[in-house]
């Protein structure tokens, strides 16, 4: 059971975090940039990710590449995020790919198996809009998915708060439709292979739905860069476990917080993934 | 305003379909196929392509290659997702990349950029579960997006089907979005650049939707091989405009119900597309 392999793995680094791989040209030093094309690009964000990587591996166990920023460069980009999922791997962490990916059926079976066979990525984000026949071919032995319940935008209760008849928020009806679809892969720590994206800048929601949803582990993005605080997530959690929270600029980009020169992007990285680490188990443990 | 690009392209060819391009390499003659290898399959699938926009490109103004197809090859197949997009605008062709993109602001920005800079598409559907927020950045001046309103597969009814407190369904409070989105955007043909997903399987929801968004350009899927029939989709029009009927298997797969060999595909594209047109311009002129 995947939901196993990546508490177990929270467990054994006593860290409930996940590092977010969502990496801009900007962002990295400009020694590493070696031009001005795609491939340079690339080349270059590769770098980056396996210096960060480098750096968390032993700390951290899961990074969450953000398919978008890959793909913004081209195939070439797509190349680089194949290139970091394995690394990461190579280094035992575990791997969720950041990708919402939503279609019919036929299409769902082909970006499922793009992802967990080509690809071979451990997890992977996932859009329910479509209803359960466009995300059942993303449920799989041995894999994990999040499927989208409440956002992190500012924008996100635009559609997803409303009020349905049945007195329920629409979050709350894809909380319950995401319960109910992860039923038969509860796992030994009580938690299914069908996960959750529930938002840190959203904390009443945030315990909301942690009540109501007691076998679906929580993704969860806002951390930081965004707004939510360790406060704000600590009730995403039960026992201190239920959920790993991620932050993407705040540890790719802690070098400019730390005020050191980019090209120490990997220690403060680390400095901040070992303060977050610290930070959200003083709040949940 | 790109809504009218798309419009006038089939008004000049009197031919409101678009050709899909999922193509599996099992679709594709075993002579074309030159080894087991991803790069091998995904030259495969670009030369299976290039047949078809041949075939196609002086009767169908549209493609709309799906992505899931060629993630499914890994970036070897994403290369081959850009030389398809290439290939047909340099057969006039208008490209609408199917790949239902979503997520927060900054990152749906960077998938923005993705597609429509880097790939250079004219069109990509969008999921806007995420609200406003999350779709704003694929908003541009002379591209257009079509947000999934109503979606083709069977089970599109458990989340879009829902009742709201308002006594709105969740599609009809989505399509409602979409009219408000567009409405910035309207061009000469009374059509804004934010279009709709309305799926052919779900004929009373498609003529209701059509009624109650008299400025959103439809992107019709379900045509023929998921069982929408041409009297089906003519609800979605009004006075033979207003919607765009794609087909992807039917076209792509036609030798095989005109009882030809594999290596007359492109022929049978093209008079399946013959066929299409003239079908639906009976039904909807």
């Amino acid at each position: 059971m995947s939901a196993d392999v990546l508490i177990r793995k929270i467990k054994e680094m006593n860290n409930p975090t996940v590092a977010g791989l969502d990496p801009l040209v900007d962002y990295v030093p400009a020694s590493m940039v070696k031009g001005d094309s795609l491939e340079a690009k690339a080349e270059a964000i590769l770098n980056f990710n396996k210096g960060l990587i480098d750096a968390l591996c032993d700390i951290v166990p899961a990074v969450k590449p953000q398919s978008a920023y890959y793909e913004l460069l081209g195939w070439q980009g797509v190349k680089a995020f194949y290139e970091t999922v394995a690394y990461a791997q190579s280094k035992g962490m575990y791997v969720i790919a950041d990708a919402k990916r939503n279609d019919i059926g036929s299409t769902a079976g082909a970006y499922s198996k793009a992802f967990f066979d080509t690809l071979g990525s451990e997890a992977l984000t996932v859009n329910g809009y479509l209803g359960y026949d466009g995300v059942e071919p993303f449920v799989r032995d041995g894999k994990m998915i999040f499927v989208l319940v409440k956002t992190s935008n500012p924008g996100s209760g635009q559609l997803q708060d409303l009020k349905l008849e049945n007195g329920k928020t629409i979050y709350e009806q894809m909380g319950g439709y995401v319960e109910e679809w992860g039923a038969p892969s509860i796992g030994e720590y009580g938690y299914s292979n069908v996960g959750a994206v529930v938002g840190a800048t959203h904390k009443a929601q945030l315990q909301e739905l942690r009540e109501k949803l007691p076998h679906t582990f929580f993704l969860i993005p806002g951390y930081g860069a965004q707004g939510g605080t360790a406060e704000d997530i600590a009730v995403g959690f039960v026992n201190g476990t239920g959920a790993i929270v991620n932050s993407s600029r705040g540890i790719m980009c802690a070098y400019k917080k730390q005020n050191l020169p980019a090209e120490k992007f990997a220690e403060a990285a680390r400095n901040e993934a070992i303060r977050m680490r610290d930070e959200i188990n003083s709040k949940i443990l």
